[in-house]
């Protein structure tokens, strides 16, 4: 197996396209993916896996059923499974996100956005 | 299960030790850790688990058998499982580190540091 040093500011510039996120990395059966996002995503849930965000840029908020938190650069925030959740961003955001491969995004194959590798 | 938001340079501004990587979430049964690295590991490898690291801030190179990668802020990189490595650092270098809860950071239990959560 090899493995490539990714720079994460590179990648986020080979595409503009809102909400797709792209794989970067492979990680003990995980997708390492950028995504840039802006406006309001659905709200939704994963039943069986714990959902890692990372703000690079911007700032996100992530509605939670019992409250709202909200990222700007270098701040993480894990929601736990089951945990329905709606991301929004009042700007354009960058973020690094950690699912397992062939999570849907939107925790259904039928919405799910496909996922790319760049 | 609750979460909480967690701003990497806050949990960073906590503790001055090297090597010591500290627990700051939990995702997927793997530990999200913070650590701040000077000098030379030790070679070592992980037989079963890849391991992540994402530079923060200052400068990481990962000796590999087969060549360096060198690594700035807002680049990664996954060592696969069982390739041997030894992380370099000529100044201070902070890293965020995923590895599955429990696994060594030496890859071997008898010398792998505590991993405390802050």
């Amino acid at each position: 197996m090899t493995s490539q040093t990714v720079n994460l500011a590179e990648k986020l510039s080979l595409f503009s396209e809102r909400w797709s996120p792209k794989i970067v990395a492979d990680f003990n059966g995980h997708d390492v993916m950028v995504v840039k996002v802006l406006g309001e995503f659905n709200w939704h849930s994963h039943p069986d896996t714990d959902d890692f965000f990372l703000v690079l840029k911007g700032r996100l908020r992530i509605r939670l059923r019992d409250g709202d938190v909200t990222l700007g650069p270098g701040e993480l925030y894990v929601v736990p499974k089951g945990v329905e959740h709606c991301p929004v961003a009042e700007e354009e955001t960058h973020i690094l996100l950690i699912e397992p491969a062939g999570v849907p995004n939107t925790g259904d194959p039928a919405t799910a956005a496909a996922k790319n590798r760049i």
